[in-house]
């Protein structure tokens, strides 16, 4: 396949001895797509009944090498830092690519934290004796093989890597091409861990070519590929879930609101908008809309945007919130919608509970709502009515994460509605079946 | 929109006396289409919280007014299968499309059965109180609206209807042409009875045209319709996969196995085989092949093809099984991997319990597959490896269905390994959402 100028091929670093796939320049995509896709369908039944010993052996090795190689992956890092200008990133960016040897021994507790949570395979989710004796069994399996693309910080490779496996599934990594020889000096170090405890020759792969037709081959492999989970911009997302033919899992934008009904404790409504919005602005479960009821806008606002300023918030507001806070700018209707990722705030002024749920059900993005009041029938109300992955009640809307919710462990936070919504860890990454056992049972 | 010859408008019966949409020749496809799922949509917020008492109560109604208005959906019915030839039915299908007052009552009961049935919305799946005194709760939550096409029998509308509007989702039903009538005469009644009862406008629709245009509409209507449901022939189910821009829950084939292991109670395995295989021949749960250990087959084949032949059933085996059976026509490799839906059982011989689970996760289809044996080991790692949605051990197929499982009423059985596998009841059409409370909790 072609390339453009600015994917040249990186330098050949294979990810695991047993690979023996071309590197950097593929001759034929497809060929070379489908091949990996094989052989983790083949680790993904290997895996189906891998005992919890070995996957955790594998989690401790692991981390234990990661240690022990820092200079590789510290040497292979320096590489895309050094690159990182010519991909245009920002000095921020440069800085989450960045790792030191801090960073990578938080990257090794994590894989020691996976190690540490229970395995999800094998749980009995429901189940009994039918009245003809039949012994019915709902189990808890792996899914099979999970296709992960994103644009992210060295450290979610290990952390995907390690989640995918300890829930039982074959992984396909294809991270960013700006983190590309870190993550294969990591994937590399955690395949040889791999075959030391006996994981399935094919687990745990990398996409080891940066050629962008890779993601439009593999995306075509439904019949190895159980599941595709996107994470990163608006544009991988979309390009992936119309691309894909098998199951996609979405981690798309948070449009996050903050709701401060009209009895609400302002002091809280303040501290809450002020978190939800500052505490990290590029993140998915910060706030970027904050709703007030009526009653309270005129006393509420003024001393939110004298916390806000501080910030250096930009203020986005409808006409009245305009007219209470002059230094706001007229929102225009599509900043209903945007994900700012940044120092703006969009605010509106609604005159009911209902008339607040109606904007957010229509302009949000159903990852993260809040409503701060001291009313409970408001809070039931919001909390039943609000169509979104996490309704909060009087708490920032930043603790919409994994750790904070104790999953332990996640590979993303879903927005989508269907399989699994809000944080993804382990269990996230599974499904179940029915095993159903008799004494030679028919039907009549 | 065009229309073929073969899909002329039918008689205009409006689905409910609030709908005034153009119904048989519609103008403008992509507007019909869009104001039923917006329709849809905000009837999905009401229902939301809408009590199980109102939903149990329009499901009462709802069986009454069918048995009271029995000769209305009689006389639909008869334009139905007067025009049945047609369409190309079989006798076996416009039998299946038949309605007598026995079958109205059966549709009845089968709604009586879902008000019986526990309302899933609001179960708490789990939670706690994180460190920091947030409080946690995991919720079964509705899906939203579900846009359900199936090529089916009459009671398919009013089983479907109930268990979506159950489970808290709005749905659309789009039906077979076959049936049209007597799903829009079942669709109004019950329409009506959610009108006395206070169901939310819109909660259940039907596509009041047979244009097939009107599902390529659908499938556009990503952020009104949350999940579409296929449920019929394959080229169905592959067109609504290929076209949709929401999640798809697919009611695929069922290319279901038995394998006879080769210490199975010889008498079991034949009356699992021949039940599996001829109970009913045109369901997804019946036997399409047969994997038989070559240590049994000599004394297995022979008593199994006594019993088949008394029901007509044609034997395609490989090179080995024709040697055991002349009569037996030689399989060829598309059998493998075939729904035959009819007389027909491929057969195949291994030598080993593992040739056997490679085989039939290679050729399956992930539906329904069953062992015969006596040996607890085998029974453990087939259980294990098969990756189906069903995996039996001593009794058949057929027992891969919602009322056998004991989940109380399906609208299908997905083959698919995300959201739901295997029989999809009331929980299958639900999602969930974290609750979380605080008391001015901020992160930091």
């Amino acid at each position: 396949m072609a390339k453009t100028r600015s994917e040249s091929p990186p330098p050949v670093i294979p990810t695991s001895p047993k690979s023996e796939q071309a590197v950097g320049d593929v001759a034929d995509m497809s060929v070379f797509c489908r091949a990996m896709a094989e052989r983790a369908k083949s680790a993904s039944f290997e895996l189906l009944d891998l005992s919890s010993t070995i996957k955790n052996q594998w989690l401790e090795i692991a981390a234990g090498q990661l240690l022990i190689q820092s200079d590789i992956i510290l040497s292979a890092n320096a590489l895309d830092v050094a690159q990182a200008p010519q991909f245009g990133l920002t000095p921020a960016a440069i800085d989450r690519l960045t790792l030191t040897s801090d960073r990578i021994q938080a990257i090794a507790v994590g894989l020691r934290a996976v190690a540490a949570l229970p395995d999800p395979v094998g749980e009995i989710l429901g189940g009994g004796i039918r009245p003809n004796g039949l012994e019915v069994k709902k189990v808890r399996v792996p899914i099979g093989v999970v296709l992960f693309i994103y644009e992210s910080r060295p450290n979610v490779t290990a952390d995907a890597a390690a989640i995918a496996i300890k829930s039982g599934n074959a992984i396909i990594l294809r991270g960013g091409k700006e983190a590309y020889h870190t993550s294969l000096a990591i994937t590399s170090i955690l395949a040889r861990a791999g075959e030391q405890c006996g994981l399935p020759d094919g687990a745990l792969q990398m996409v080891n070519t940066i050629d962008r037709a890779a993601v439009g081959e593999l995306l075509k492999l439904a019949d190895y590929i159980d599941l595709v989970i996107p994470r990163g911009g608006e544009s991988l997302v979309r390009r992936v879930t119309s691309e894909a033919t098998m199951p996609v899992l979405k981690h798309y934008t948070g449009n996050c609101h903050v709701y401060v009904d009209r009895d609400a404790n302002i002091a809280q409504a303040i501290a809450i908008v002020v978190n939800a919005k500052t505490d990290r602005m590029g993140v998915c479960n910060a706030a970027e809309s904050l709703v007030v009821h009526s009653e309270i806008a005129r006393s509420f606002l003024p001393k939110l945007n004298e916390a806000l300023s501080l910030h250096g918030i930009e203020l986005r507001g409808d006409l009245k919130v305009c007219s209470i806070l002059p230094q706001a700018v007229p929102a225009s209707e599509a900043d209903w919608g945007l994900e700012y990722l940044g120092p703006i705030l969009s605010i509106r002024i609604v005159d009911s509970l209902d008339e607040a749920i109606a904007h957010i059900n229509r302009y949000g993005s159903k990852h993260t709502d809040a409503i701060v009041t001291r009313d409970l029938s408001s809070a039931r109300r919001f909390t039943q009515r609000i169509d979104s992955a996490a309704v909060i009640v009087n708490a920032s809307t930043r603790f919409n994460d994994g750790g904070e919710l104790g999953l332990g462990a996640e590979i993303g936070i879903s927005t989508d509605k269907l399989h699994a919504r809000g944080p993804c860890g382990l269990t996230e990454l599974t499904t179940y079946k029915y095993i159903i056992t008799g004494d030679g049972h028919v039907r009549s």
